[in-house]
């Protein structure tokens, strides 16, 4: 950013104008976009899923360790990330800003290229939105619009007793690497000759600001003849998205601590962080992977897809949601997901 | 608000079961609401409709005049406006909130009540949403969903030389309320006892605070068979939407002052302000009346509702957009329409 140009400079509309004259659209339901009172979408026998998103500097993202097209992409991945946990497709997206005097028009450029690139890389279109000053800080509220054929939507109340529970890529690595980028934030507070130390842990700093949502794993399950029997995407870490997925179904759950995937270089830093790796992996939020049931009748159907794993089954509600450890007892799951209530 | 409910007594969940658990759906469309990743709406050979808004307190709202009830309202109509806009029916919202811990569940319930009387009043259903913690202020972000048959939208750009310019209700008194309001506000800070004076102020203070959507015109344009050929809601001020609309058609227009609707109410405080109607007419915002143009031909369904005042006619692009003043004297129309980016 060698250029500062002030947003004043290009008023509201001129503003809208830029950030939106390099947009392309990826379907063909999308009649109407950007430029009116409201977008226009066209439907062919589909029913629409929607999912929206308020994400606030300070509470949700740091913006003195996420570089901004990071947190652009990161916000189109989160949303479209609901959608793909209900089974469907997503196709096109709302997004809204505020922020205060302190972003150029260059800054808010960066934000929207890595929003543009995960529009690519999904395959939704930007469609409409809302910008405005704010008095202090970046607000971001992004609503994802999604299809899916008539009553092909997965809940997270459907799962049986019986069931397997699938959980797709690995797990814990963003919650570390929040805690890494805290800690060399501190540092560098502290100290600002101190360059930060991020040597190896490329993976779990990736994790935590350039999260992917798994558009793979939905279209593998059509490829595949797989409907989940209940979904859920994991924001807030695998216990508390296990306790509404059992809450939601009516059922208990058990799990075992030996399956759950962790990462080799989630596994080292939790080590020279003093944390457990299971307790990252059950607790630690942000990963925005899959977690599913299915009927034990499609576990042949998981073929060799290495990037899904079976880490338990579906009980009877009075058997509760437990954890069987390495050591052999049950534990029972409680919910430590990030509560961003909890901070208010 | 006799009693104060900690929100952190309740929980994000349960505080989201609390305020959602008394939503009531009004359409058949509406498969699934509150309580999974995403909603899901059903379509029967209609198009969709997208908006969406973002209000910032202190921006958009100041909540020492403001009450949490109103607030909830205007947040569902001013967004439902913009669905009318389109000459589409709304028929779902997603609504997201943050909030600092100076807010109560009691004083979250207040807004909901408003945002359930809109949901009602509007025949749109509450279908998601996100709650969060601020570290700062209130935050609303609100997207509205609405259906068209296909291909009836009607967007800003259809506009042709020769059509009648229209707009619904009258103009300038939400302007009017937001200067009193703010007048009494300054009174009152700098003397405590003096208690603001709203005498004979309740219809321009319930216009800035209580404005309604146009869902009695869209309606009334299905029943009299009229299609305008362009449409926008006024949110920034006439002059600032109707530079739009011919901006986007490629059209002029020439608008005459003396038809312009001003209630009664309006002119007697805009006197004691020292300011124009017109002016205030022309560009005071938040008045959330439609601004449309129609076909000559189709005047006479214009019938005899006389909440439907035509305005002025569209003329080619290069006579350019002017105001035919009540002295005779033509004058080109300039935006200054609120402005939310100029105060950044």
């Amino acid at each position: 950013m060698s250029e500062r140009t002030e947003v004043g400079s290009l008023g509201e509309f001129g503003l809208i104008e830029h950030l939106t004259k390099n947009i392309e659209f990826h379907n063909a339901s999308t009649l109407q976009g950007v430029g009116d009172d409201a977008a226009v979408i066209d439907h062919f026998g589909k029913q629409t899923v929607l999912s929206t998103d308020l994400l606030l500097e300070g509470v949700h993202f740091d913006l003195s360790y996420t570089p901004l097209q990071h947190l652009g992409y990161k916000t189109v991945a989160v949303n479209v990330s609901d959608i793909y946990a209900m089974n469907a497709t997503p196709t096109q997206i709302l997004l809204s800003i505020g922020f205060s005097n302190r972003f150029s028009v260059e800054a808010l450029d960066e934000f929207y290229e890595g929003v543009y690139a995960a529009c690519a890389r999904y395959g939704v279109d930007l469609v409409g939105g809302d910008t405005t000053s704010s008095q202090k800080g970046f607000v971001i509220s992004c609503t994802a619009i999604g299809e899916v054929a008539p009553d092909q939507y997965v809940k997270r109340t459907g799962a049986q007793k019986g069931d397997l529970l699938c959980v797709s890529g690995d797990l814990g690595a963003a919650y570390l690497g929040l805690l890494l980028l805290e800690r060399e934030k501190r540092i560098w507070m502290e100290n600002p000759q101190i360059q930060p130390d991020l040597e190896g842990e490329k993976y779990i700093v990736g994790r935590l600001l350039k999260p992917e949502a798994r558009k793979d794993i939905i279209e593998f399950f059509a490829g595949a003849g797989i409907r989940p029997t209940s979904m859920i995407d994991i924001s807030d870490g695998l216990s508390s998205e296990l306790l509404h997925l059992c809450k939601g179904s009516g059922v208990g759950a058990m799990l075992y601590e030996e399956k759950l995937p962790i990462h080799d270089d989630t596994r080292a830093a939790a080590f020279k962080f003093n944390s457990e790796a299971t307790a990252c992996a059950l607790s630690g939020g942000e990963d925005y992977e899959l977690l599913f049931t299915i009927r034990q009748d499609d576990f042949e159907k998981l073929g060799n897809v290495n990037d899904i794993t079976v880490i338990g089954y579906i009980t009877d509600a009075e058997a509760g949601v437990q954890l069987y450890s390495k050591g052999g007892n049950k534990y029972p799951v409680t919910a430590q997901g990030w509560n961003h209530m909890g901070n208010a």
